[in-house]
C-alpha cells in the first residue's frame, strides 16, 4: 500500500510519524513551502510536534495535492473538517476514485453538515466501500512521546479496515477494527460538544461528583444517539461495544484533559464570556462549538433523546445562559 | 423518620452534615468520647472535614452503638468495610430486625467475603426488603463544600427507597433511585480495582490515551460482572443504565480523583513498592486491595469475563509483576 497524508498539522504530523516508523514511504501534502523545506533540511515540523524526527528518505512531499494522491492508493485525511473542502478543491472530480480513503477527521463538515463519506460522495464519486476511518482516544503528543495508545479503524468491510489497521500498529500504537463507520464518526463528532461542556461545568465552578456524572450521562445520550443512527440508517449489525476505547475511551480522554480546546473554551464560557470574546481570547474556535450545531440539526429529522447536547447547543447557539442551561441539564442526570 | 449513623470518618461525618442540614435530629455513633465532646464543644468533627458545622442541638451522639441503634428507625451504615463487623460487635442478635438499614459502605466484608446485607442476614436476621444502599460518586470534600453531587438509593423496594432518598436531597446533593441492590453494592466494590488499576498504569508511566481506554474497557468489564450477578441471583428486571452516576459515574470519578487512596496506593505498586512497603509508606490499605481478592473469590463461582480485575488481583495477591501483568492487560483492551 501506497499511502498518502493530506494535513500537518499536529495529527497529520504524529500519522507521518507511525507510518515512517514502520518504514512507509509517504506522500505528504503540505500547503505551505516553507514547512517543506524545513521538515526537509531540519527532519522536524517547525510547527507541530516539533520532537518527531523524519527520515528524509521516507518523504515525498509537495504543496500539490493532486501530485500527492496520483500517487498512493490510500489517502488519509487528516485536516479539520472546517478545512478539508479547502485542501481538496485542487482536486479533480475523479482524482479519489480508485483510491481507499481513510478519514482521520474528528469533526463534520461545517457548511454542509456532512459526514467526510457524504462530502466525498456528493463531490468526488467515491465509494462507502472504500471509505475507512481512524479514530480513538489519542493526542498527538502521546504519539509523538511513544506512550502506548490504541487506534480503531473502521469500515464496512472490516477485513479490509484490518488490512490498513496492520500498517499503523508500532510499538506504541494497538489497533482495533470495527464496522459502524457511521457510529464511530458521530461519536468523534458528540465527544467534543461533551468535552466543551464540561469545561463549561468547570467555569461554573461545579466540581469533580458532578463532573463525572455529567460525563457517564453524556456518555448514555452518545449512545443513544449511535444506536438511533444504526436504526437509521438500517444496519444489520448492531452488536457494538460502547465501552470500547472508539466511543467511551475518546469521550473520556476529551472530557477529562485539561489541554483540550473544547475544554478551554467552554470553560470561558462557563466564567462569563460570549462565544465571539472567548474566540478572540483564545485564537481558536473550539471544535465542539460547530458541532453542536451540526447535531442539533442532524437530530432535527433523527430526533434521538439528547438533552445535554441540545442544552450545550442552545448555551453556545441561542443565548441560553451558561448557568440556566446547567439548570436544566442538572435535571436531566441520574 | 428517624436517623442513626454508625461512624465517623469523612463519609459519615458528611452523611451528617446532609440530614443536620435538611434539619433531622441524627442519632450518631462516634466510637471515640474525645471526638463527642470536640463535636459537642467545637461543633465539628476533629478528625474529618473539619470545615463542616453542626448545630449541636440536632445531634444525639454516643460511643453505646446499642443507644444509638435503639432509638432510631432507619440505620445508616458508614464505617470502612473491614471495620463494621467489629463497630456492630456490640449489638444484640434482634437490634436491627425492625429497622431499615441504609449501607454507604463501598465494600466487602473481607473476613467472610460478603456483602453487608449477606453479612447481616446472617448475623442479625434481617431482611433484604428492609436494605438499602446510598452510593454514588461523592467525595466527601465536595459534600462538605457543597458542590452538587448526586446519590443513588438503592433497595428491592425502589418506592421505599425514594421515600428514603427524599431526606437526603438538598440544595447540593441530588437523589436518584434503583432497585439493583447487588450490581450497584458490586460496582462500588469493582470501581476500587480497576482505580488502583489506574494508579499502576501511572505509576508505570502509561499515559492518558491508554488510561482512558483502559477505563472505558473496565466499565465494560463491570457492566459484565453485574450482568452476571442479576442473572445468577434471577432479578426479574434487567432494565438498568449503566451508564448512570451509581456504576459508570463512579467509577470515573474514583479513576481520575489523583487524591484517591487507590490510585496513589497503585501508583507505588507500579513504581515498584512491594504491597506491604506501599501500605508502610502510605500508612493504610487500598480498599482495592483488599477488593481484588474478594472479587476473584466471588468469581470462581460466578465466571464473569473479567480479566483486567484478575490481573489485578494477580499482581497484588499473586506475585505477577506489574510490567507483565500490564502487558496482558494491554492485550484485552478494546
Amino acid at each position: 500500500m501506497q499511502f498518502g497524508i493530506i494535513g500537518s498539522g499536529s495529527w497529520a504530523t504524529a500519522l507521518a510519524k507511525i507510518l515512517t516508523d514502520n518504514q512507509h514511504v509517504i506522500h505528504w501534502w503540505i500547503r505551505d513551502a516553507n514547512s517543506i523545506n524545513h521538515i526537509q533540511q531540519r527532519h522536524h515540523n517547525p510547527h507541530y510536534l516539533n520532537s518527531a524526527y523524519f527520515e528524509p528518505s521516507l518523504l515525498k512531499m509537495s504543496s500539490d495535492v493532486n501530485e500527492v494522491v496520483k500517487h498512493c492508493d490510500v489517502v488519509v485525511m487528516a485536516v479539520p473538517s472546517a478545512y478539508i473542502a479547502d485542501a481538496l478543491s485542487g482536486l479533480s472530480k475523479d482524482a479519489l476514485k480508485d483510491k481507499k480513503i481513510v478519514s482521520a477527521i474528528k469533526g463534520i463538515l461545517p457548511e454542509s453538515n456532512q459526514l467526510l463519506n457524504e462530502y466525498l460522495a456528493d463531490n468526488f464519486n467515491t465509494d462507502i466501500n472504500k471509505y475507512f476511518t481512524l479514530l480513538g482516544p489519542c493526542h498527538a503528543e502521546e504519539v509523538a512521546s511513544e506512550k502506548l495508545s490504541y487506534l480503531t479503524f473502521s469500515g464496512v468491510d472490516e477485513s479490509v479496515a484490518a488490512e490498513i489497521a496492520a500498517h499503523f500498529k508500532t510499538e506504541y500504537m494497538n489497533t482495533v477494527t470495527n464496522h459502524d463507520i457511521n457510529g464511530v464518526q458521530y461519536a468523534a463528532v458528540l465527544k467534543n460538544i461533551y468535552a466543551l461542556g464540561a469545561g463549561i461545568a468547570h467555569g461554573l465552578e461545579y466540581g469533580d461528583n458532578f463532573l463525572s456524572v455529567y460525563i457517564a450521562n453524556s456518555a448514555d445520550e452518545m449512545v443513544k444517539f449511535s444506536r438511533k443512527v444504526i436504526h437509521d440508517f438500517s444496519l444489520e449489525n448492531t452488536d457494538i461495544n460502547y465501552a470500547a476505547s472508539v466511543y467511551l475511551g475518546d469521550l473520556l480522554v476529551t472530557c477529562y484533559s485539561l489541554y483540550s480546546r473544547n475544554r478551554m473554551f467552554g470553560n470561558m464560557i462557563g466564567k462569563g464570556y460570549s462565544v465571539k470574546a472567548a474566540q478572540l481570547e483564545l485564537n481558536m474556535v473550539a471544535e465542539g462549538y460547530n458541532a453542536s450545531r451540526c447535531i442539533f440539526k442532524t437530530n432535527e429529522a433523527l430526533k434521538a433523546d439528547i438533552p445535554i447536547a441540545t442544552t450545550i447547543y442552545q448555551i453556545l447557539w441561542e443565548h441560553l445562559s451558561p448557568q440556566e442551561g446547567f439548570k436544566k441539564i442538572e435535571g436531566f442526570l441520574q
